[in-house]
């Protein structure tokens, strides 16, 4: 059994626009995390990068939960832990950042505690941790997923995009926490506004699944979310036009923002650009990333059984 | 130029529960349409199977104004018209019957009149008079498709199953207009029922795309019209459970009704005959059909060049 290992999980677009709650990516931008087990008790967490200073370094912090979480479930009574963080998914921005956290401990956890777990119990905990499952399926499989509640139960269907793109990520510098994203959304909607994610939910993952990215320009506009998120995003119009304007096939909002993502094949850079450009214009300072869809989702990267 | 075309144009299955107004799929039950252009003046409909005594055998016929609307599209002028149409589609029961006469129309008459027409104009043509691509769309192109309409115009993505599964169609006596199927449904729905249908037919398309049919289990239930046109098909639910019994991954309303389908990769003559039991035990007598997936669409089966 090792004593020591290593994990790297990738941050996570959400919603994708019409998929709310549903539809994830994955991204090429990762969160390390280095679990080991030590023969003193106690508990010793380090974070270096994003969210440095702070995520918390007691028991509180998110990934040691998660940890704990399967030490519980799979009867482990380690005597000490530590924790070792290395973040580059921005926190509170929309990519997933809590979602790797718990997933990076789980699936360190477990492989320190035999691998018993299987990845569909590895999901059904992180979803619980998290709340909700469209951040921590991406992180844990890679590639674009699609999630279901179903009788109290996750259900989750990976897909392989059949194309490759560039999702390009706006980052504004002000953070926006989920439960506040949720709060603006209206308790009823018209019946044609979900038809139109219906439809456009159903149409962007026949896209991906055959590689007809063109269809992406018809997709991936949405009724049940983004109209109601666009007040705390300024300018958000303005960054989606910005960037389909320098030929992006369209953008949405990634998770519960505030971060905007375009998908392009062509130039990504000038499409980074225009929408940092355009959020200037709003009053907004912004940066972007240019992210290639993660294809592997959680991965054990070292382990030292020494 | 041909002067005598022979056409076949499958039925449709529309929505395929959580699709609503989006999801379509073709089936092996066929319209068969000739046409014949004349040097006598004249018009002259003859309708044998379903529908024959009922369809109308003059200008109202719907497969001659599709007809019709090629010939004003081209500029074709043709002196007279001979229509003949056999018929296997049951009509006013949600497979589609008026679809496949639209767009038997439509292809026959672009056949003889030296196919200018693409088919995403034939397509646009057919959703015009018939008020919605969903059955048009399968009926046109085959195999499964995802429709929207996008500022105006039509949208379709055809994807092409990767498994094999019949499709067991419960037929009811009585039929049902769409327009009453329609008038049931709300103005407004909870938000979490939208949600609840954007992730089911987006894992719809995912698990046809894949192959991986066992997620239809998970995904065939609906919010947005099957629960408010329960009450035009007596016995609805007790016939999706008889048919669940039977080993089916889970049944839908066809279209608006009052067909059901349930969606088999076995013993799927047992899946139909619980169907229409369950349908008798509510006072309703049905026969069942077993449709595999048709791939092809609307082809032209014969050309009478002479």
């Amino acid at each position: 059994m090792a004593q020591s290992v290593k994990v790297r999980v990738p941050g996570t677009i959400a919603n994708c626009g019409p998929g709310f709650d549903a539809v994830g990516m994955a991204g090429t931008i990762y969160n390390y995390l280095e679990l080991t087990l030590t023969e003193q008790p106690g508990v010793y967490i380090e974070v270096k990068g994003e969210g440095s200073g702070t995520i918390p370094d007691n028991e509180h912090n998110i990934a040691y939960q998660a940890v704990q979480a399967v030490f519980r479930k799979v009867g482990a009574e380690p005597c000490g832990v530590i924790l070792r963080m290395e973040n580059s998914i921005p926190l509170a921005r929309g990519l997933g950042s809590s979602a790797a956290a718990i997933v990076a401990g789980l699936t360190a956890a477990n492989a320190l505690t035999g691998s018993n777990l299987s990845s569909e119990e590895l999901l059904e905990m992180a979803t619980q941790i998290e709340g909700h499952p469209d951040n921590v399926a991406p992180a844990l499989f890679g590639g674009a997923t699609i999630s279901v509640a179903e009788l109290g139960k996750v259900r989750c269907l990976r897909i392989d995009p059949a194309a490759i793109f560039t999702m390009v990520v706006a980052v504004p510098e002000f953070g926006l926490s989920t439960k506040a994203a949720r709060q603006v959304l209206p308790k009823t909607v018209p019946h044609r506004d979900a038809v139109f994610n219906v439809g456009r939910a159903a149409m962007l993952v026949g896209a991906l699944c055959t590689g007809n990215l063109a269809y992406l320009r018809y997709v991936l506009d949405d009724r049940l979310h983004q109209p109601y998120r666009q007040r705390l995003i300024p300018g958000m119009q303005r960054v989606f036009a910005a960037a389909v304007a320098q030929g992006a096939l369209g953008a949405v909002i990634s998770g519960a923002g505030p971060c905007l993502v375009a998908f392009t094949q062509h130039a990504p850079a000038a499409v980074g650009e225009a929408m940092v450009h355009a959020f200037a214009e709003n009053g907004v300072k912004a940066h972007y990333l240019l992210l290639d869809l993660d294809r592997s989702g959680a991965q054990i990267i070292e382990e030292d059984n020494t």
